[in-house]
């Protein structure tokens, strides 16, 4: 598409009362605007995102993995619309570490939940097509915070179980749903370790026509697993149910279980606990990362780093010696610049 | 034992002349010092550590792991003498995660391996006391380049399969043996995973009386495995040896593969690109390790973090917006305090 129109940029004001308003459109300049990484960007990102944190935070958030194929999409579709069926507003995330090498496997194209794409009160936001896992997990936190700002009462974050980011999806969700099909026993040994330990419910889908007896197999067989494994939730008894998107069977009780659990954790004063828990881990990490970016940014260092790398691998520079020279020079130049 | 003496210090210069002249009790006393976490121990060890570089990286150095039971010190022991007998000075340091849990699985005791330890040519160095795994590591790697000053032309680095030690094993030799126990097929499951792909040699120990079938036994199914893994070291296949610690069989001939592996990687120029990528991640774990200490131990930081956390924690402020703060201020007080 040649000769697109030079988009009109929206200063933090207008991206803040159009956020408030609903307007999706400045609500999605706004997400692009967090995915940057321009530094007057991020500055104008941070505007806006401060001056709406009071308003966010309301949500439900809910995370979703499972294998490509196991029926995520059609899950969300079907969900999703008996959702805005019972007046909420939804947004869709994704989290897919994938679509930086094959460029999207998931919500690379709205087509994809037609019928949800179309809904005035549901909100898709693919994947950013960028930026290494940590990025992505910020971006999508923030983005998380300008939708329910926008008012956005559920917000559903996707994501492929590749590398880590299922951890990633844990540490920004309340509950978090592992969508498995149909199966042998062997099953088992196909789910990543450490998933079934964190995750809220395991839907068995695709529990229709000749699939049905199967299915019943696998979820005892996973009921059985769960027993073994500590819940990533404290006292909740982690589920396993079926659905079919296809059929439409078993969402409204899977909602249920959903609503019950956001009962019972109030009620024990931990879905705050995790909420606190998850912004305090998102801040370490955070401020280690932009430590790190700072330090190699430095022109003292990188100009020193290159040198003292060659000496310490020819064994002529002591590794310890090496870190305090860097360290110190680093912070002296600093001390003395007023001077 | 109450009333002990308390021990002579010495000076970096005869710490030095002593590593130099072979004294083992101020190799131990030079060791003792690079474990600590005293500033003045730190930077005595580092003049030590420096002056000794040039004569150091001359040994071999050679990994062993294993779970318990495996029999790594038998067979520690057996080896130790065979190659004392061939005129080798060997060291044997322990790293043992457990340790600080369980006060030491791993070389608490040198009556685990009483010849060795008896032997004049030999030196054995049990597993600090305490101290997290990146400081074990440390410390191994910086006792491991005294032991060569001294003359151990042969460091044995030993540990127990428990959380990452295998990785930081790894990270540290030129070769990385792997002991296991003659059994049945599903001792595959047994093994970590990743670790097969870690090593350079699979031992399966015990492979004496009655278990000498079981042994041939596993022994092929561990080279049908490694068939679909890739090498640690480009080009090397791993082989998997019998040995008995107990019969003394097995040990001459896995040494030589120990030589060949030597002789190979030394001529492809695989032996010193492994060295100088080791230096090079060691430093750059050291150097963010060292960065991150600092940073938090700055007054300006441990003044505002407190309050920067709840506020995070209750919703009331950005991450980001607090990663900026804090960093800004952090480099703030620095740059003016000269003006």
């Amino acid at each position: 598409m040649p000769n697109l129109p030079r988009r009109k940029s929206y200063s933090p004001i207008e991206l803040i009362q159009g956020i408030q308003s609903g307007n999706r459109t400045l609500l999605s300049r706004a997400i692009t605007l967090a995915e940057s990484s321009l530094p007057h960007h991020q500055i104008q990102a941070r505007e806006v995102l401060q001056a709406l944190l009071p308003t966010s935070g309301q949500s439900l958030r809910l995370g979703i993995t499972g294998a490509p194929g196991a029926g995520k999409s059609t899950l969300i579709e079907a969900l999703g619309l008996k959702l805005l069926e019972k007046g909420h507003k939804l947004a869709v995330l994704a989290i897919d570490p994938s679509s930086q090498l094959s460029q999207g496997s998931i919500l690379g194209d709205k087509t994809r939940m037609e019928a949800l794409s179309r809904h005035e009160n549901c909100y898709i936001r693919p994947s950013p097509a960028s930026g290494h896992l940590g990025g992505v997990g910020r971006h999508t936190r923030e983005a998380m915070l300008l939708c329910e700002a926008a008012g956005y009462d559920i917000v559903l974050v996707e994501t492929v179980g590749v590398g880590q980011s299922e951890y990633l999806v844990r540490s920004m969700v309340d509950f978090f749903l592992l969508l498995l099909l149909p199966g042998a026993g062997d099953e088992l040994q196909g789910i990543k370790k450490g998933v079934m330990e964190m995750v809220d419910a395991v839907l068995v889908n695709k529990a229709d026509g000749e699939n049905r007896l199967r299915a019943q197999a696998s979820a005892q067989e996973y009921r059985l697993a769960l027993k073994y494994l500590t819940p990533a939730t404290e006292g909740w008894k982690v589920p396993v149910l079926l659905t079919s998107a296809l059929e439409k069977t078993g969402l409204e009780q899977f909602w249920q279980v959903v609503e019950n659990f956001k009962t019972e954790t109030k009620q024990k004063g931990l879905w705050e606990k995790r909420r606190s828990h998850q912004l305090l881990e998102w801040f370490e990490q955070a401020l280690i990362e932009e430590l790190k970016t700072r330090f190699f940014q430095t022109p003292s260092v990188q100009t020193l780093l290159p040198e003292l790398k060659s000496q310490i691998s020819q064994g002529q520079r002591l590794v310890s010696d090496a870190v305090e020279k860097l360290l110190n020079h680093w912070q002296k130049p600093e001390e003395s610049t007023g001077g």
